[in-house]
């Protein structure tokens, strides 16, 4: 066994990525090249081709996207928002480097302007070259990418949005402040006034208390909340979370739903109304009485 | 790193088991203690004490069922064809050795009898001394246990059921038999005249043909087929399907799901009807026509 860099190893002559859980849980990748390596004034920024999984996005060592797997994440925190706001034309995106997002928001033709806020140039620069597939291969006239700090944008800038995606990654680091009820509070500004803003809400199974403090967050600011869930494969548990919060009645979107007409992979009519549709754990974890 | 045993390794103090899938993925384990160790006439038997995933069975050194999340498992392959059939009294399951499925299908006080065979002893008997999470403390006189082989069983014995329930490992050596159509056939004639099977038939992601050739083969003998699915997190790729096959139109189950009030922590009454909702890309594995 020799380190190729700090996150693959080769082992028997095979290259190998192990992404650590909390210390108790590793997932291994067999991998067949490294495509891309590089570090940027925020993280190492890595894309690796793997067998199971196709090309996968790794930050940090930790996998954030693959070509299997990452238009479910893409889609469901593109499509559930959006088919749920009644005409939405200006949308905003926090995060999202991997282009996956602003790719889902692109098939929308309604959409009049898309701003995307991401801290880090470089893991758009690596995606757009090596992750094609996630990242498409070009981008419409009607998105605007602005490299800066998400947190600070949402406090200064952010205004008059129908629709905010919050793509983040773990509350670990920088990306704490992504999960604050300042943040929170300062996308409630920002939208209009039948604004929807969504979050991924962390792990319904290994992240049960920040998924809980996300909903409650979002709960005190927005008129309603709900709490969605697809599954992720590529994530540890599996099944991942995702939380919305909007300034009108969720059932406005009610005719977008029933005339769902894009080219996904992941969602259709059916996902849009059973992915709120809570397995009894998580409705626990979520709406039970604090011991 | 020493090996503590063909699935164990010792790793800085630390125990860990490692499961490989298909020589591409492995899910690595951090382990407290093994509680349990032996080889039977079938497989190499272990329950282990996990960080994450409470206590384990582990069946020739792949994950069958853990304390943590056994019961999405067992609750989904026990209570969704018995809250279809309109009035289950004697039940089948073949395979279920951790006791998992028996103890979800005795929550049901208007069945009758349960025939539970399977063909490895030991694994009952370890799983009720070091798994009383999931296979419970004690059975109630409804439940007859039979150990011998599940194929044969079918062919030879099994009549008069209102439901089977196939809680198989995977289509690997003498498994196989378990996803033939031979087998179906046998159920099919061992079921009464409304009766309803359901298998486990495995990864919507990972093994597309298994579930597509499960699919098809019970579609060729039930009046009605259906897929649904659920998530385990300890199941490679997360997600993992089941196959339904009903002598009469599933729709006659609506009563019973609308009175669901067994004492479950995934399945409810949403989860009966959503389950059902595919994402799209299993639902094009599962129908689109053939290359």
């Amino acid at each position: 066994m020799k380190h190729v860099n700090e996150y693959i190893e080769q082992i028997d002559g095979e290259l190998w990525l192990k992404e650590m859980d909390r210390g108790n849980l590793a997932i291994d990748y067999k991998i067949k090249e490294i495509l891309y390596e590089a570090t940027s004034p925020f993280q190492h920024v890595m894309v690796v081709d793997s067998y199971d999984f196709g090309n996968m996005l790794v930050l940090d060592g930790a996998v954030q996207t693959t070509d299997m797997d990452g238009f479910i994440y893409n889609e469901m925190i593109a499509h559930i928002p959006l088919t749920h706001h009644p005409s939405p034309k200006r949308v905003l995106i926090i995060g999202g480097g991997d282009c996956g997002v602003v790719q889902e928001v692109s098939k929308y033709p309604h959409v009049e302007h898309i701003d995307m806020v991401e801290i880090d140039e470089l893991v758009v620069e690596a995606c757009q070259t090596y992750m094609p597939k996630t990242a498409g291969s070009s981008f419409d006239s009607r998105v605007n990418f602005i490299f800066t700090d998400g947190v600070e944008y949402a406090r200064q800038k952010a205004d008059g949005y129908d629709v905010i995606i919050v793509d983040s990654s773990d509350p670990v680091g920088p990306a704490v402040q992504l999960f604050e009820l300042d943040f929170y509070r300062n996308l409630h500004r920002a939208l209009n006034e039948d604004g929807i803003m969504v979050c991924q809400s962390q792990s319904p199974i290994f992240q049960q208390d920040i998924m809980r403090q996300s909903y409650e967050r979002i709960s005190s600011l927005f008129q309603q909340t709900a709490l969605y869930t697809a599954v992720v494969p590529s994530y540890p548990g599996g099944l991942w979370s995702y939380t919305l919060g909007s300034k009108i009645n969720l059932s406005s979107g009610a005719h977008a739903r029933a005339r769902f007409d894009k080219q996904t992979r992941y969602v259709n009519e059916g996902i849009i109304d059973s992915c709120f549709t809570l397995p009894q754990f998580v409705a626990d974890a979520l709406f039970a009485p604090r011991e």
